[in-house]
């Protein structure tokens, strides 16, 4: 957070100021139940560090998170039985963020469940995808 | 995969059997442009490893990929213009998943791009909440 902003709720959470249903714990990482789950077993998985978006958040923080996520995921999987789910982080107002906290949702999914993305792919034209690809890769060639 | 198997397109794309827009390769992280892409940028970020699902995926592996998601997601935002994205993986038909290699979507989002999850949520009972994260957290304590 900012210095003179308030905490996020995930932060007072995670300090224990307000009550979470919390299934993991380790130094960088901590989860809970999201108390309006799109699905049983709707799971939050969330830096104890509170940055807004994912790519202001250290890498080692990262990290963390991304070896935690399957593992909790697991978890979640084998107690209420689905066998299925979708992993979604959302950065910025556009993206559907609302907590301003690095959040992974782990869903869970089951046949007809009514949940999904709308998912209007179009075909990219080849040379285009060439010439964007070089420029990103350049930017993380220095280390962008 | 598994033995007797074709290698997934993705395992391909990596050994360079198929060409792809490449944007960051390392030890266990090979990124590349989706060519049917959501959105300008719609980018892929996959393990080395051809691992069907995220929670196969050996932590150091999923560690890696957490720690590569936000400085490609950066990269990609800054070439192309965008603020906001969203990361998105599937594991499983029933939660999309088309191709049988663990993949990470990275998809810029601009306001009115007509993407969007459908997120029906409820609001859930406290008590079955607490019950459940108590099983969860139980199995992940027993190093489920």
């Amino acid at each position: 957070m900012s210095a003179g902003e308030a905490p996020s709720i995930f932060t007072r959470i995670i300090l224990g100021e307000v009550p979470s249903h919390r299934v993991f714990e380790n130094a960088h990482v901590f989860a809970f139940l999201d108390i309006n789950p799109l699905a049983l077993g709707h799971t939050l998985v969330v830096p104890k560090r509170e940055v807004e978006r994912l790519e202001a958040l250290p890498e080692e923080e990262a990290a963390a998170i991304g070896a935690a996520l399957g593992r909790i995921a697991r978890a979640v999987l084998e107690t209420v039985g689905a066998q299925d789910y979708n992993v979604l982080q959302n950065n910025g107002p556009t993206a559907g963020q609302v907590v301003r906290h690095v959040h992974f949702h782990i869903i869970p999914r089951r046949a007809g469940d009514g949940l999904g993305y709308r998912w209007n792919t179009k075909q990219a034209d080849a040379g285009e995808l060439a010439e964007l690809a070089a420029k990103i890769a350049a930017r993380l060639a220095e280390g962008a």
